[in-house]
C-alpha cells in the first residue's frame, strides 16, 4: 500500500514532466500521451526487464496506466497555468526522481540484489524514463548535462541503508532517502554544483 | 498453423519493407541484411521481453530467420521493379502493420492479459520494428509523422474484442480486425486524414 | 573458470574502450564512467535479456562492476599513454569483440540454442556494447561502417562449430575462435578488406 502509493506519486510526477516537455515540442495529441507514458513507465520497464520480474508491471496492473491517461489530460488542461510557474518541468521532474528511485531500491531488495545494485537499480528506475523522454524530443539527456542528476540518485538511494541501521522505522527510513535525493538536486542546481572536471588543461573546442 | 502463417506473412512484409529503406539509404549488403531483420523481428522482441517470453521466439525457430533471409534476396533482386511500383514500401508496411497488430493481440491474451494491454501489445508490435527501422536509417519515425499509423493499429486492435462479441469463428474475427488496420491506414494516407492539433495558437515555428 | 577470466578480460578490453572514446569527447566523469560501463555490459545484457537469463549477470555478481571502476581508473591515468600509443582504441575494441563473441557462443549453447543462433548471440554480445558507445557519443556505430566487424564475429563464431568437429579440447577450440575473429578484423583493417557494394551504379551522394 506504501509502496504502490509512492509508485503511483513518481508516475503522475513523471507523466506531467513528459506532458510539458512534449507540449514545449509542440506535438500532436499522440505524441504527448506517447512521451508522457515513456517518460513514466521507461525506468520501471527497464528495472523490471534486468531483474527479470515480466509481465512488467505495468502490463499487469491498469492503474499505471490510468494514471498516467488521468495525468495527460490535467497536464493539458492546466499545461498554460503550470508554464506560467517557471519551473514545474524542473519540479515535477525533481519529485519524480525521488520517489522513483527508493521504488527501484526496493525492488532490487526483493530481487535480493546487494546493496550497489539495489542503488543502480534505483537509479536507473529514476533516471532512464526522462532519457528516452530526453532522447525522443531531440533534447540532449538531462543526466549527461553538468547538473548533479544521477548523483542525487545514488548518494539518496545509498542514505537509504545508513538510515535503515538506526532503530528507526523503515518506512521513515525510506522517506528521508527521498528528501535526500530531492534536496541534493535542488541544492545542486540552486548552487550551480557540477561533478569535477577531469581534464587538466581542457582544449577549446 | 493459422497463426504461424499470419506471422511468417508479417515477418515477410516487414523484411522487404526494410530492405526497401535501406537500399534507398545506399547501405552496404550488411546494412541492408541488418535493417531488414530488425524491422521485422524488432516488434515481436520488444513484445516479448515486455511479456517474459524468452528466449524470444526468433531464437527457438529458425523458420524467421530463414524467412528473412529469404525475404531480402527476393528483395534485393526485385529492388527495381518494385520501386517502379512507387507505393511498394507503403504497401508492405501497411501489410505489415496490420499482420503483427493481431499477432501482439494474441500473444497478449495467451498471457492472460486485459484487453487494453493486449491492443498496446499489438501496437508495439507492430510498431516498434519501423521505429527502429526509421532510427537508424535517419528518418523521423513514421509512428511521430502527421498521417494516421499506431491510431490504426489501435482502433484495429480494439474492433477485434468487438468481432468476438458476434457469433462467428474466432478466425474470422481475427482477419475482420487486420482488414481494418490495414483499411484504416489505407484510407488515412488517402484522404489526408491527421490527429487533432491540441494548440488553440500555434505558432510559426 | 575458464570462461569467467575470458569474460572479465573482455570486459576489461570494452571498458577501457569505452573511456578512450568518452575522454576523446570531453565527457565529465560521471560521463566516461556510463560509457565505459554501457560498452562493457550492453552486449552482455541484450544477450541475457533475449535468453531470458535475468537478473542479468552483471547485477548478480558484483565481479563485473568492480572491473569496471577498476578499468575506468586505469584507464583514466594512463588515457595520455594510451593516446601515444595511436591505435590503442583500435587494438582494445578487437580484443574485445574476439572474447564476448565467444562467451556470447557458449551462452546460447547453454540455452540450448542452434549454432546459427548461438553464432547470432555471440556477434550481438560483441558488437552491441560498441553500438550503444558510439550511439550515445554521437558517432556513427563502428558496425556500420565500411570495415569488417560484425563479418568477423560471425565467420568466427561459426569457426568454433568447425573447430569442434576435430579431436581437441574444447577450450582449445574456444580460445582458436577468439583468435580468427581477432585476426580477421586486424587482416580486414590493414588491408583495407570491406563488403561488395550491391549498387551497380552508384550514385554520387
Amino acid at each position: 500500500m506504501f509502496y504502490q502509493t509512492i509508485d503511483i506519486l513518481g508516475t503522475v510526477a513523471f507523466a506531467i514532466s513528459g506532458v510539458l516537455v512534449a507540449m514545449d515540442k509542440k506535438l500532436d495529441l499522440f505524441g504527448v500521451l506517447i512521451i508522457a507514458f515513456v517518460t513514466a513507465i521507461g525506468g520501471g520497464t527497464l528495472r523490471d526487464l534486468l531483474i527479470g520480474n515480466t509481465p512488467v508491471v505495468w502490463m499487469r496492473d491498469l492503474t499505471y496506466v490510468s494514471t498516467i491517461f488521468i495525468s495527460v489530460v490535467v497536464g493539458i488542461l492546466f499545461a498554460n497555468q503550470l508554464k506560467y510557474l517557471r519551473r514545474s518541468l524542473f519540479l515535477f521532474d525533481t519529485i519524480g526522481i525521488g520517489l522513483f528511485t527508493m521504488i527501484g531500491v526496493e525492488k532490487g531488495l526483493q530481487a535480493e540484489l546487494s546493496p550497489i545494485m539495489c542503488v543502480a537499480l534505483g537509479t536507473m528506475t529514476a533516471s532512464f524514463g526522462g532519457v528516452i523522454r530526453d532522447m525522443l524530443c531531440n533534447e540532449i539527456p538531462v543526466i549527461f548535462r553538468k547538473e548533479i542528476y544521477a548523483t542525487a540518485c545514488i548518494l539518496g538511494g545509498a542514505s537509504y541503508f545508513l538510515f535503515t541501521q538506526f532503530p528507526i522505522k523503515e518506512s521513515y527510513a525510506y522517506i528521508a532517502a527521498i528528501v535526500v535525493v530531492i534536496s541534493l538536486r535542488l541544492l545542486a542546481v540552486r548552487f550551480g554544483i557540477s561533478l569535477p572536471n577531469i581534464y587538466k588543461k581542457p582544449k577549446e573546442l
